[in-house]
C-alpha cells in the first residue's frame, strides 16, 4: 500500500495538467476494457508491465498476456449475458522524482445481468506506477487488492 | 457507442481547463436533477437537445419536453418515498474538429428509500454532444445505454 | 443545502487549477480515512472545524473529537471485519467572494465483508466549505447528509 506522503505542488497549473491527463488515461483505458478491445488495451501498458490482481494465480507481464487474459474473461462475459464496468476514481496523484507518476485509485466494478439486475460486484483499491511516453501515459506497473479479501 | 479514438493534446493546459470544465459542469447539472429542478436542469441542454434513453418509449426534443419528462419521474419518486443520485464520471473527453466536445462517460444510478436501504439502481454508459455557449457548455444530443438491457 | 449558482468563470485555467487541486483533496482525505490513519485524516480540517453527520448525535468540533470519532469507527469496522471505502465525486466547486471554496459532492460509502460480499452501505450529499491554508486545503464546515434519512 502507497499513501502518498510528499508535498506537492497540487495548486499549480502544471499539476492540474497531469491531474486532467490521468483521469482522461483512466476513463479511456477502463472504458476499452469493458468494451473488450483486450488489444487496444493492452496497448496502455508498457511493453514489459506487470499487472498484479488478486483474480489471477500469478502477476501478468507484459502485453500479449494481458490481451489474452482479459480477453478470456471478455468471453466468459459474453457467455454468461453479463456487463462489468470498472468505475475508477479518488486518484491521488503523485509525481516521483524519477519521473513517473504514482497513482492510488479507488476501482469499483458493477455487474449487470442483461434482462436482470445490476450491483456492485466488487470493492478495489489500484495501485499503478505511471510512466511518460510519446503520445500520453503508460501503466508500468499495476497492483489490485480487492476489499473482500483478507 | 463512439469510443474516442483521436490523438488528443491531452498533456497541456488547454486540454486540462476543458476536462475541468466538463466535469464542473456534469456534477451541476446531476444535481440540479437529482433536486428536482427541472427547469434549471432542461437549461443546461440546447433550446432544441435530443435526448434518448432506454426508459422513455422515444427520444426527447427540446427542454420544455425535457422539464416535462423529469418533473414526471420526480413526482413518482416523491410519492414513492425513493431519493435517486446520478453519480457520473469517467470522463472520455475528445474535442471534435467542428468545436463541439464528445463525452463519453459511465452513470450509476443509485437509489435510497427513506427509512430504508440504499442501492445501485441501474449502471448507464452516457454519450453526449457537448457545445460551448456564452457561459459555459450544453448538451446538443444525449444517448444512454443500460447494461441491464440487451 | 447549498446548490451554487454564481456564475463562474469555469472555462479558466485558474478553475482547472482549484479543480484539480480540490479532487486531490478529497481522494487523499478519504483513503486516509479508509486507511484508518484518523490522526493524518483530522489534519485535513482546520482546528476548529465542525462536521455534521447525520450518525453522529451532535457536530463534532475540532481535530481531537474528529480523531476520536473515527478511531472508534476504525475500530468497530475491524473488529467486525468490514472494510469501508467513500468514494466521492460529483464536485461542485464555487470559489466564495471572502476567498474560501464551497464544495458540494456526493460520497458513496461501500462495505466489503473480509470472505463476504460487496455492496453499497450509505449514498451520502457532502456540503463543506473549505479554506486555504499554508500548503494547500483544509475543511472549515462538513455537513452530510444521507439519502435514507427523512
Amino acid at each position: 500500500m502507497t499513501i502518498h506522503t510528499a508535498v506537492q505542488p497540487q495548486a499549480t497549473g502544471v499539476f492540474a495538467t497531469l491531474y486532467a491527463q490521468v483521469q482522461q488515461f483512466y476513463a479511456h483505458q477502463m472504458q476499452l476494457l469493458d468494451l473488450g478491445e483486450c488489444e487496444r488495451w493492452a496497448a496502455t501498458f508498457t511493453e514489459d508491465a506487470t499487472f498484479d490482481v488478486p483474480t489471477l494465480p500469478e502477476p501478468v507481464v507484459g502485453r500479449a498476456a494481458l490481451a489474452t487474459a482479459t480477453s478470456r474473461t471478455a468471453a466468459q462475459l459474453a457467455a454468461n449475458g453479463t456487463r462489468h464496468r470498472h468505475f475508477v476514481g479518488m486518484f491521488d496523484v503523485a509525481e516521483q522524482p524519477d519521473g513517473t507518476v504514482g497513482v492510488r485509485s479507488y476501482a469499483i466494478v458493477y455487474a449487470s445481468q442483461i434482462g436482470g439486475e445490476s450491483q456492485v460486484h466488487r470493492v478495489c483499491v489500484c495501485d499503478d506506477v505511471l510512466v511518460r511516453v510519446s503520445g500520453g501515459l503508460q501503466v508500468a506497473t499495476r497492483r489490485v487488492t480487492r476489499d473482500d479479501l483478507a
